[in-house]
């Protein structure tokens, strides 16, 4: 394993000298290293290194490692989606649930995995797709949740799997997360926390307009097609992994599927109930002081 | 299939009614029936129809019958645990999630089945066996839930999967329910709605004693332990789909694990959603009057 | 009594008519009666009506009736905060809160209040300043709900009463709600409901980033103010009553305080629980089918 | 101020070092002592204190401390209801919202009060009666709460305000919550935090088998019907302060109003929001690791 990419959070100092640190000793053992070509901020790493689109990076480097916060991981992850290559996010923003290795750690953990010391878990993604009557408008993919939401007013959906009726909502939004989005916007609205290994799909409510809704874990081969049936002038957005996909209008139809996976690096000696409540206080006591 | 076993909702005059209605009308269909042994209160049925524990029914019936609710299809469904012999509900009681078929439909679906025409789904269950120091003190299964809870005052426990430890909680107590149960207890105390199709298990704390416990959903093949490790006088019960198993004490464990499914007769034309919209006015919508 | 009131929902045929027919009825009735001045497409209606701003009513008027939905009464009643004259909501709209009355019932009710059968019950409003450094932005009232919501991606928030620091909040937003609100917009984000006679502000947390959140219930002569301390560049929108007053930019603060009251009338056979059983189907049964 | 009543959490070695201690200093400070007569392992300490019930102090000390948990102080509390005298709580126990003072602190805290320098607030106590047909069975007070649960199966039961029903509710119970209780069992429930201020009682199911209760907060001086309308041979309970008063049976009644209050001393330089913080690490930031 000698032919490593590198992608890192643009516009941020801290990540910058990582990187230029990282490749230097990447270089010294003998790794081909490719770096985001959108990069251009990063001008004083050392020579030696190829710049390459992400995209292009996938069918070239044996392990890709991103330097940043979950929100750089899930952008990188996506030219990733379908194939082996191993992930590894090295965590420099807030929460890290995806980036779960520690900037202290880095160079210990990449020597291990040269070495061929290596687990990965795989985190399945979802497709989305809107259509306008006959016309497919738009398409991308989310490796934690597809987020319907209002913009302005509250909006009316309804939800349909496999074609047959689920429910009608008026709300704020909808959002239909991945095991491992379930600990990230899912869990602010209400939802349930989703162990990665479970292969389901939560449908989380944003602020229903009733006291009954709930939210309701499905089986991830289910498809699931959202229909935008209310919405005032703001109309409504489809986010993917938080980032705007395109408006919809009244009518517009979403429709989700399973998508393929990618491979993330996880350390070993660090379980997934540890990080919920290292992370995330989860489970919490309280306490005298 | 023309051997029949049928249990009822005990000393339920209507039950026993139809009992005798429907035993008639599968003799006349040239059928052997055979009938849970304990209903000694339902004595004016036909003569032709054979006594036995349900418990020896699994082996020898082709299709099993029960009239009552959802608690007594429960009761009955342990002894069809493992086996692939299809379970009938018609629901006699309140809300009737497993027991799906109302009494008007009875004859029409018993004829259909009885016709080839039969479409089932599996529901797993969950084992569990309480230990005290090496001793094995009681065990039990469950095709809802084990819910371990504060008989008197606030109990604490920790819990473990796989032998690592997850979380501490004090509070009123811990739910752990299949997808069947998911709309059962697991949804009063705040949990997820779980698709029968969903392969994990439902963890719900009930009143947990901190603000930051939330639901998670895990694989249903992890093993999950349980330690009581906090109690006043009253200590803690272990109850096993809303019956008392036994009384547990602080230093007490509880091993769970997923145990095999029974085969539960659906109604082809009644989809799961349309259930919970029906039964639990699920996102029902608010409208003026 | 017989200087009377009525505005109307905007743009809506249906309560056109009936504005029609209510000033007609009213005129023989001997009342003078003065309609919303805005009211332009509304010109078939019978001689005799004054047209005149909402805000000029308050001081005319012995009654002011509104004929629509909740978002109507919320609009007219800004210009009665302080006034203590009475209101009466006829429901034109979907839910009903404030309009309470039904359009079936309007003649009898309204004849009833001209005869002195009158009850009213107060509903205080929330005061909302908009200050960037040392200059105020912006003001103005809200009857709900004085909202502070992300727009575009998540924001960061300090709240502080009467100066003193009560915490910080990332997340979607923030709602204040008075008790009437507290069926709106607070009671979606998971709010608890009010009784119309505390005194007391609803701060209701919407999808906070954090799993310890929970909304609290404050005297209402506490004053709070909002810091917006984390904007990407969507940056935040404070609502009143669900109405865009202004964007908000990093370091703006919004000082909110009790304000004046109106005073509504209402349905003396009609228990305010059972106005949220009736309209929420709160506490409803889960029932067989 | 110079009798002093203290009452100490019973059999526990600290606080009855903590007595002795405390009774030693006082008297040195010419201070009239008397001690719970029930404290009779405490022997060691110096004579000169009176041993008295804690039901005849309220009539005699100046100052009441109780050296314990909440629930030390909640015992005690019951004795000074409709009493001026000012209660200290120094924290022995886990969580402390009432017994708000640090150990470490105590004899300047002490020392202060006999200074003169002293806040108190008032905290209102509910009064619950049981009733069955026309024999009132029990009665008693709750400074923190008053709680309606099952014992075994679940329990059905109607809530009426001033004679007029509420809401009738299948579940485990329902909490009845003063603002002193709204942060201990009601908030384990979901319930909403209510400021001591808010002159208002917070209702809040307990695992209710519907999809649609949800709390709801009523002024303080509604009088409150409990009907305990369906149960099974467990019957249920009424818990006052989480102590049972008594077993109930179907058909039984339990009335609640709101009572005299307690006069608590409390910190000037501790913000009750800062306690919420810091004792139930409410709105508790996720954070980086």
């Amino acid at each position: 394993m000698n032919r490593i990419g590198i992608s890192i959070k643009p516009n941020d100092a801290r990540a910058c000298a990582l990187l230029c640190e990282l490749q230097g000793w990447l270089i010294e053992r003998q790794c081909t290293v490719y770096v985001d070509h959108k990069l251009e901020s990063c001008m004083g790493c050392p020579s030696g290194c190829e710049r390459l689109p992400v995209s292009e990076m996938a069918e070239k480097v044996e392990l890709m490692i991103v330097l940043g916060g979950d929100g750089t991981l899930l952008h990188a992850a996506r030219d990733f989606i379908g194939s082996d290559t191993p992930i590894l996010g090295i965590n420099l923003g807030r929460l890290g649930f995806l980036t779960d290795t520690p900037v202290g750690n880095m160079f210990n953990v990449v020597e291990n995995i040269l070495a061929g010391n290596l687990k990965t878990k795989r985190h399945f993604s979802l497709d989305a797709e809107v259509w306008r009557g006959e016309e497919r408008l738009a398409g991308g993919c989310a490796m934690n949740d597809v987020v319907l939401e209002r913009r302005g007013k509250m909006i009316g959906f309804e939800m349909y799997i496999h074609d047959r009726f689920v429910f009608k909502m008026r709300g704020d939004g909808l959002i239909l997360a991945t095991p491992a989005g379930s600990t990230a916007y899912a869990l602010s609205a209400g939802g349930p926390i989703l162990h990665p290994a479970v292969d389901a799909i939560s449908v989380v409510p944003v602020c229903p307009h009733t006291l009954s809704n709930r939210p309701v874990v499905i089986p991830a081969d289910e498809q699931i097609e959202l229909r935008l049936v209310e919405s005032s002038e703001g109309g409504a957005l489809l986010n993917l992994d938080g980032i705007e996909l395109l408006q919809l209008e009244q009518g517009d139809r979403v429709v989700v599927r399973k998508n393929g996976s990618i491979s993330l690096v996880y350390l070993p000696d660090r379980h997934y109930y540890e990080v919920l409540r290292t992370k995330l206080k989860w489970a919490g006591q309280v306490e005298a002081t």
